[in-house]
């Protein structure tokens, strides 16, 4: 059982995911609701206490998914409602942790500006509305509406030589703002959620989270303030695939044909772990079982930065409208 | 049959994995030789007529595969010997081809900038040696070991509104090469196959090749000279994906369980194509069909254009040496 | 006279700037007149016959020149309003050079991706909206108020080989379109001009235009169609810093003491070029007559580029409001 | 007095510069030595007490410039050189400031990824080997001949609303490096120097020091540990290019005339600060005296980037040699 949650911890970022593969919304300790509109689901969860959060895999907490199945295609109206969308739901994480309308927030951008399914951290900090140094420097003079906004891309331990979370403590220990938002890459067990979903928690992120190596946590136990977390999946396992294509396949055929026994023999009745670890087990030797991103990597990026850019800057500063957070971003 | 055909080329660019689907080596009218040495494996083919063209898919010509499984490790000794290997094979082609030592040569790097795993031709330009110019403005004083070489990336058409091949057309009647070379990514049937392949052949591009629009062919019948391609698969489809690990976890299990039928079914049963076939009925419909690429494709694209730069660069200037080829490019 | 008039050439690829050098606006044979509206200024001038295009030192033909020396501050609105008359003049060029609402348009990026202060034209090519492939591909079906657009950045002499003109003349001889617009970096003779100024002429491209290696002409001689060519200095050469600053300071003293030979000698009642003949002797040998660009190069190709894209969406295409025009580029 | 260092301190810094602007090498408490090989000039100076620190406007140190007149040409065997005697000075400055073999180093690349000629910082970075990870995940398996080598690139107050120095504060307290190594690009009175020189400086960086915002300064007294400032100057004021070039002309001309009262007036006979101050005068009100940088500053940046890299790397490494270091970097 202690396996099998690595196993999931491995495979998902996504607390909903690891929910659905723990047994699904029902399970004790878990409170969730959903809605969707016009093509964006939005999921909330709370994870209640330790028994759920064990079996979930997951930190006790509140999370946010949003899901936009079509997001891919480009169309910049479904982009704006969402970053409306997100900008809605980060305002009650927000209020929910605390935050003061004017109380200073510094955003971290996780992952690696090289490696483009790994960018999303320091994609959105470059197109982020940054005014920290404007109170600094000209305290009393700000136009009202706005709050004190520091960002960071802090790189990868690969091209610094330091964690990410030794860089980041060291400025909170510093510049002490009020919250800090961390934004990361993740990993996803559903292709078809890569560059489509996008997860708001206010766990913070654990060790073994994001897809590069970010070992220690980013926590308000390791910060000393609130820590709010947006992750993007942005890259699945192979085994991940395949796996989820024969659960579509042989659901496909069970409307059909209710026994597929036949048709898929012992295979086929396996649960899902049992299959995905066979499918593993082939996989892994021969060091096929890649971390894959679809081929338009550099455009999905790019518009998700933007969406969760603008989302921020209108969540952030009561001066920026939720209804033309475009503009403020690249 | 003939739509088996067309599937299989939207499948596999590679005529090494064409010729495996349609039933291995010993077709009539093919003949091939394989070699490998220090983990690179050398696959020569000649599809020799008609039959044997429509059989496997693929155009009459010559087609040299390099298959380097550890070239993804980063490994630059690697690299290196991989880039002699690939500049030996070229000079082959030169021959046959039958293109001078000071014959002239254009280079063109199909594909776009801004989508990574599309950017091999672009990148490979940007690193290649060129020359034509001092033997157009210092005529008689280039030193010897020397031939004109040009180089261009045309772009694509949804950012030129033309056709590559009507660029290439155009600018190949301004400049009049002996020789053209066509540089481009391609779709692999194999995750495995995908940055750790290299193809050489005499046939040109033809429509419905390479991964992105470029439907007229580049060939010597539309160029008007000889024409060597190079591609590199860089892509594969989630479908390849599950249908290989399936074809790997079927033959797994058949060593230890002969009659795999109580294990698999039916579907155990089938043969590789109709087994793709019923994967892309399931997932072509939801539009989870996708292309991907490894997570590491900047990397990966980077270390394989500079291998193939520099083994052009060996194997068109004989003042290049093959053992240093690498300190050529950047 | 003649040499004055090739060193001006170098000096200057402004038609503005040359005809200030010649003597100003009453020579005969041109006609010009300016006017300035809220920051911008709009210099139309045409060089009627061959007396007054060589006392100029620029071809017969027709140059607008837009002045906005507050650009480099980066304000938006003011870009946008440059975008508009951008649009609004070069409009006028179209219907100058008789080109239909539907006639195709090639716009031809020139300069080098890899040079910042020269990568004006392939910065607008990739911000232009291109339709021709959507003509060729669903003829009939295309929304009306659209014309056929292409975009090429055909790239430099050091990195393909081949003369820019060779390219552009190979794709238009292969895509026929109706106009070609060329877009380049220029030198100006005054720093305050660099990335402040944008010049359009219905001259094409002549040999010793722009700042890099582009030798033969892109006229409509040399291409059979119409030519429009637009402009923006993006660099100058210390020697024209030297020679402009002592102009000011002189025309500045002056103003407090008329006679200034005893403040600045023999120097001081120099004429301009003489002055600048004696200030490249004493740089030139040492090699410190370096061509320079401001520190924030960067923004400034990026806000030009986009004003210029904007501005030609908005002109090539009726569909496309004035208005509106900077909605069309990213 | 006061002022006019000031002033000095704003037009350069480069304490060779101000050592000549205030006087040049008889300056009491100011040693120095200069020796010259090959077309690599090496100055090295210490300022020994406050008067000689506070008639120069520099601290109280150790500086060693290198000038290479020629580094521009792109000469790849005259940059081997540059890095390898960069790397000797380089270890004089380690011995200096009493870091033992294995004591560890933090380098901090200053300045702005999206203004080229500011990118100095982060370009090195970006190719510097760093090692100090695997001394923290490996501890006593890595190879004899290394030590623990740290980097960030902390970006500039207008991205990240911090100032650099309070994000390197934080980072130092938090991994606790024996050595801090800043890089930065600075400000050059002389067109001349810029992308030619380097110098080396064991004061670290002071308020007013660089060309971008860094206010707070960057020292031993600040960190807490020995602070080596690496600086680059890439850039100069048009203001300092009239100057300097008046000044060559009027030394040009004083060879053979020696008394150039009548050729240059007054202003030939005014001291350089007083002309410059004149230079101001004109320019600065009309936003004209623009810090300027080659028009080829991209490849200028990268060559430079790449020479530090190297030196560094060789430098703080035993295991890699000074004769092979340009392998150690992209």
């Amino acid at each position: 059982m202690d396996n099998d949650l690595s196993l999931y911890n491995v495979r998902t970022d996504l607390a909903l995911e690891a929910r659905e593969l723990a047994g699904g919304p029902q399970i004790p300790g878990v409170w969730s609701e959903a809605e969707e509109n016009e093509g964006i689901s939005v999921d909330r969860m709370q994870i209640q206490n330790p028994l759920a959060a064990q079996r979930i895999g997951k930190m006790i907490g509140n999370y946010v998914t949003l899901d936009v199945p079509l997001l891919r295609k480009g169309d910049t109206d479904l982009q704006d409602r969402v970053a409306t969308t997100f900008a809605r739901e980060f305002e009650a994480f927000l209020q929910r942790v605390g935050v003061q309308p004017m109380g200073s927030v510094l955003v971290v951008g996780l992952g690696n500006w090289n490696v483009t399914p790994d960018a999303l951290g320091p994609l959105v900090v470059e197109n982020l509305m940054v005014t920290r140094h404007y109170f600094e420097l000209m305290p009393g003079q700000v136009a009202p509406g706005y709050r004190p906004v520091s960002a960071v891309a802090p790189g990868v331990m690969g091209t610094t030589g330091m964690e990410s979370s030794d860089i980041v403590q060291g400025i909170v220990q510093q510049v002490r703002p009020d919250l800090v938002i961390i934004i990361d890459a993740l990993a996803s067990r559903d292709l078809t959620r890569v560059n489509t979903s996008i997860q708001i928690a206010d766990t913070g992120i654990h060790p073994g989270s994001g897809i590069g190596n970010k070992r220690k946590g980013l926590t308000r136990e390791t910060l000393g303030v609130p820590c709010i977390a947006i992750g993007v999946p942005t890259v699945t396992y192979a085994s991940n695939i395949v796996n989820n294509t024969m659960d579509m396949l042989i659901a496909h055929l069970q409307k059909e044909t209710p026994n597929t026994q036949p048709l898929f023999g012992v295979f086929g009745g396996m649960g899902e772990t049992q299959r995905l670890q066979l499918v593993k087990e082939v996989l892994n030797p021969l060091g096929h079982d890649l971390l894959v991103t679809p081929k338009e990597v550099d455009k999905f990026m790019e518009d998700m930065a933007n969406i969760i850019a603008s989302g921020l800057n209108a969540a952030l500063h009561e001066a920026v409208d939720s209804s033309n957070v475009a503009a403020y971003t690249h």
